[in-house]
């Protein structure tokens, strides 16, 4: 039997999962087959589940594969000294994010910012993939906390905010941002990062007592 | 026959919208059929059927409703001169909402947020209701802009950057809270509030040529 090198296995893994995420974006989790996936990716069941035992374990690798680059963009971004400011961080990580997934297409939009809504939605009837959703949100959260942490130690932002709070505007700003082009079609990240940029020009509001 | 009045009609009209939300909210709108809707407000098809025709008018109903107080409410503050900062209005059009729908439950959790992605991925596949989607945020939209310009105006924020693009912003990180309410249940507005006091407290990055 020939050698299969990891290369060529790792080829074959991103072919499906790319596969898995077109067919997830464009009908849905729930109405996908392994049938249709194995259609997209023009592979035998076998040469699937080789790498993947069902729809479950496909997205929970799409999703803790997504989750995971975003939480290393930021885990790097926390290392420096110190890190970016919001608006430059947040459209080039989004930018890497939406900018490796351009070529998966549905109906010649991109399948992405659908995937995310879809995704989404499964979590409320999935509890396992919920839970690997929390998960990954989690450790992107902490890793953006870190980033807050550090903006307030070099004293470019108040310090009387838990950075936990900023985490959470941060990526509620991204994922609405994501969730508003699966309705009105591509928007570039500039969009988002002028808006962060603006906020961050207002007059500072006087800290509570 | 009885004579009927306006304030009765309303009342049975609210029960029917808040229990089609809730049905919505629980199963998503495709798994969810008129009898379920029946059944959760308790009334004959014939007292239902006088209201709405079917799922698609009750959906595009609950979604006109909602965007359209988001709107009022915007349109409100785009009046004040100068409106309120985007911390403060935010967090107050936010937890009006949110507020307002606090009865509608799920399992003992707030309704709204699961509603809101149920409705996003139904879009994706009920061109009416996108329509429905994308008039109303596009009103949010508008009504936003006008604030930002106000800003711009009353020298609170850069004039360099386009409002539609602030406006998208603010929308995106509102919509993306909620969604993250629907992962990890409630939470304050208070949070998103303060993530946007935080962000405005940041050095003001300089104007790009």
């Amino acid at each position: 039997m020939a050698r299969v090198s990891q290369a060529h296995l790792d080829a074959r893994r991103r072919q499906i999962l790319d596969g898995a995420a077109v067919c997830f974006a464009r009908n849905g989790f729930h109405a996908t087959s392994m049938h249709d996936v194995l259609k997209e990716v023009d592979l035998s069941a076998g040469a699937v589940y080789r790498y993947f035992r069902g729809k479950d374990e496909l997205i929970a690798a799409i999703v803790s594969e997504t989750l995971g680059q975003v939480r290393t963009a930021f885990e790097e971004a926390a290392e420096l000294d110190p890190p970016p400011a919001p608006d430059v961080l947040v459209a080039s990580v989004l930018g890497r994010t939406l900018g490796s997934r351009e070529s998966l297409t549905v109906d010649g939009e991109p399948a992405f910012p659908r995937l995310v809504v879809q995704v989404w939605t499964e979590t409320l009837r999935n509890d396992e993939l919920a839970v690997v959703l929390r998960e990954g949100y989690c450790s992107v959260r902490a890793a953006w906390g870190r980033i807050v942490e550090a903006y307030q130690e070099a004293g470019m932002m108040r310090k009387d905010v838990p950075p936990d709070h900023v985490a959470r505007t941060m990526i509620a700003a991204a994922v609405g941002f994501i969730t508003q082009q699966s309705l009105f079609g591509p928007a570039p990240v500039e969009v988002l990062r002028d808006g962060l940029r603006a906020l961050m020009s207002m007059p500072q509001p006087q800290p509570e007592a």
